[in-house]
C-alpha cells in the first residue's frame, strides 16, 4: 500500500526544516537541472473553459536517483466565490527502479506554492542588489505572501510596499501574521512601488504588463513569478532591453511562455542572451554594479517538485 | 478527503458490470471522441533507461461532464525478474467544476489493461468477418489474455491459436482459467496462425513486424494493440497496401506512433485514408465483403480511461 501523506502532515514536516535548508534544496535542484542531470518532460496542460481553469502536470527525475515524481496543480479561478481555494493539486512519488507508486502527497497545491516561493529566495540570494532599499511586491495572493516570507532568510531589508487592485486585499496582506516581521505599506499606484524599491517580485496572473520600463529605477532586480502559461505577462517587454542580466529557471520553458517569451515576441530580448538559473549560480557571476537592471523569469520547473516531494516523502517514511 | 479505491475494490466493481455494458461504455467513448466532445491532451511520456521503462500519462475530459481524469501507466520490463508486474499505474478523478481531487483509483494498471481489451472487442463488434474461422492471438501476456476474454462477448467462434516465442508461456496461456471457454492451440510459426485465422489480434511490444503481408489471407481482420510508442511495430507496412479499411482509435496518435505511423513512413499508407474508430462506428459502414482485409490500429485514447474511471468512481461513491 502506498503511503498517503495529508496536507497537515506535509506542513508538520516542512516546519521541521530550516528555511535555509529548503532554499538550498531548491537551489541544488536548479543546478542539477542546468547541469543536465534531470530528465524533465514537457509540461502537460489541460485547459477548462466552463468554469475557467487550468491543470498543469510537471514530471521527471534526477537521473540515477531512487524516485520519479509527477505533480499535478490546478487553478480554478472562480473557486473563491464557492469558498474554495483557487489552487489545488497533489504530487506522486514513484520508484525509478520499478515504476511502483510509493507515496501520494495530498498537498492541495501547498508544495507548489512553497517551492515556487523558495525559487524566489534562491534568485534573491544570487541576484539581489547588495543593499535593498525596500522590497516591492506586486500582487496580494498566497504567492505574494510566501515570496516575502522566504525573502526574510536571504535579505536584511524589512521594509515592503505591496501593490494590489483591492484595498481590502492589500490590508489583509499587510496584517498577515506570516509577514509580521515586515513593515508593509500599501499602494494602488505601481510607480509608488517602483520609485522606492530596488527588489521587486511580481506574482499576478496578469495578461498585460504591470511593471513599465519607464517606471523601473536603475539598480533594480525583478523576479517575475506570475506568468506561468502562454498569454500571461507582468513585465514590460521594453524593460528587457535595459536589463544587464536575464535569468530563466528553464530556458526551454521561458522561451515558450513567461515574460521572456513576451519579450522575445516583442523583439526586445534575444533568447541566446538568457542565462539559465542553475548555470548562473555555478558560474559565480554577480550583478556587475548597483546600476544594473536584472530580471529573473520563473515558470516553475519539475525539478523543484521532484526535490521537495522527495524531501517530504523521505521524512514521512523515516528515510532521512 | 479523497476517496481511495483499491485494486480489489475495483475488481469487485467490474465484476458487477456485464461485458456488453463495459464494451458499450468504451464504444461510447470512441464515438464521443471522434465527435469532438472530448478534450484529450497530448500523451505525456517519461522514458527510463536504467532499468528500462516508460511512464505514460493520458488525461482529458468529456466537455460539460462532471469529471476529468489523469491516468498514469508504467511499464518496467525487468520487473518480472523481481517477482513484480511489468505494468503498473493509477487513475485520478477530479472535479471539472473546481479542480478538486475526488478519487484515487489504485488500479496498478488493471483498468488500462481492461479498457485496452474492451477496445479490441469494440473493434471486433464492428469489423470482424461474419464468420470467424479461428481467432489468432499474437503474444501470450496479460493483454493477449484479456483481448480474447472480451472477444467472447462479441464473437461466437471458440477456436483459437496463440503464437509466442516461449512454449512455456504459450502453455500457461492455453491453460489460463480466464480463457477456459476457448479451445486453444499453440504455435511458434506465425504462418500456422495466419493460414487458419481470419481474425488476428497482435499484443506484443515488438520492434519488428511479426505479421507479414505475404502470410495474411484475404478476408482477415487484424487488430494491432501492441505498438503504443514510437519504434514499436507488429504489422508489416506492406499489408496496409492490401487493406480495404484502416481504422485508428485516434488518428492524431496513430500517425505519430503505432503501426499506422510505420506504414505512413514506409509509404504504404496515406494518412487521409485512415478512418477514426468513432467515425467508423457512427458511419454505419461495414466490411465490404469476405475478401476484405481490414486493420484496426489501437494506441489507447484517454477517453477510454476517462469513461472507465468515471464508471468505477461512480459505483464506488454510490452515484450510479
Amino acid at each position: 500500500m502506498s503511503k498517503i501523506i495529508s496536507l497537515s502532515e506535509i506542513k508538520k514536516i516542512l516546519d521541521t526544516c530550516s528555511d535555509s535548508s529548503l532554499i538550498q534544496l531548491i537551489e541544488n535542484g536548479f543546478v542539477s537541472y542546468s547541469n543536465g542531470e534531470v530528465l524533465v518532460a514537457p509540461v502537460g496542460h489541460l485547459p477548462f473553459t466552463n468554469p475557467p481553469g487550468d491543470l498543469h502536470i510537471k514530471y521527471g527525475y534526477v537521473k540515477g536517483k531512487e524516485y520519479f515524481v509527477v505533480k499535478m496543480a490546478s487553478g480554478f479561478y472562480e473557486n473563491p466565490s464557492l469558498g474554495l481555494s483557487a489552487s489545488n493539486g497533489l504530487m506522486l512519488v514513484f520508484s525509478q527502479k520499478t515504476g511502483e507508486l510509493l507515496s501520494i502527497l495530498l498537498d492541495e497545491g501547498h508544495l507548489t506554492d512553497i517551492r515556487t516561493a523558495l525559487a524566489g529566495a534562491v534568485v534573491a540570494k544570487h541576484l539581489s542588489p547588495k543593499n535593498v532599499s525596500r522590497i516591492g511586491i506586486v500582487g496580494t495572493g498566497i504567492q505574494a505572501r510566501l515570496q516575502l516570507r522566504y525573502l526574510k532568510s536571504v535579505l536584511n531589508c524589512r521594509n515592503v510596499i505591496v501593490w494590489g487592485r483591492s484595498q481590502e486585499k492589500m490590508e489583509a496582506y499587510a496584517s498577515d501574521s506570516l509577514l509580521s516581521d515586515f513593515n508593509i505599506a500599501t499602494t494602488r499606484h505601481i510607480d509608488e512601488l517602483t520609485a522606492t524599491c530596488n527588489l521587486i517580485v511580481t506574482t499576478t496572473p496578469s495578461k498585460n504588463p504591470l511593471l513599465l520600463s519607464s517606471q523601473v529605477m536603475e539598480g533594480t532586480h525583478i523576479t517575475a513569478v506570475g506568468a506561468d502559461t502562454p498569454g500571461k505577462v507582468e513585465v514590460d517587454p521594453a524593460l528587457f532591453e535595459r536589463a544587464d542580466i536575464v535569468v530563466a529557471d528553464s530556458i526551454t520553458q521561458c522561451i515558450d511562455h513567461g515574460d521572456c517569451a513576451s519579450a522575445i515576441a516583442a523583439g526586445t530580448l534575444d533568447a541566446k542572451n538568457i542565462i539559465e538559473l542553475g548555470t548562473f549560480i555555478t558560474s559565480g557571476k554577480k550583478r556587475s554594479d548597483d546600476s544594473s537592471i536584472t530580471i529573473a523569469d520563473l515558470t516553475g520547473v519539475a525539478v523543484q517538485d521532484i526535490n521537495i516531494a522527495e524531501l517530504v516523502y523521505g521524512r514521512a517514511a523515516g528515510l532521512t
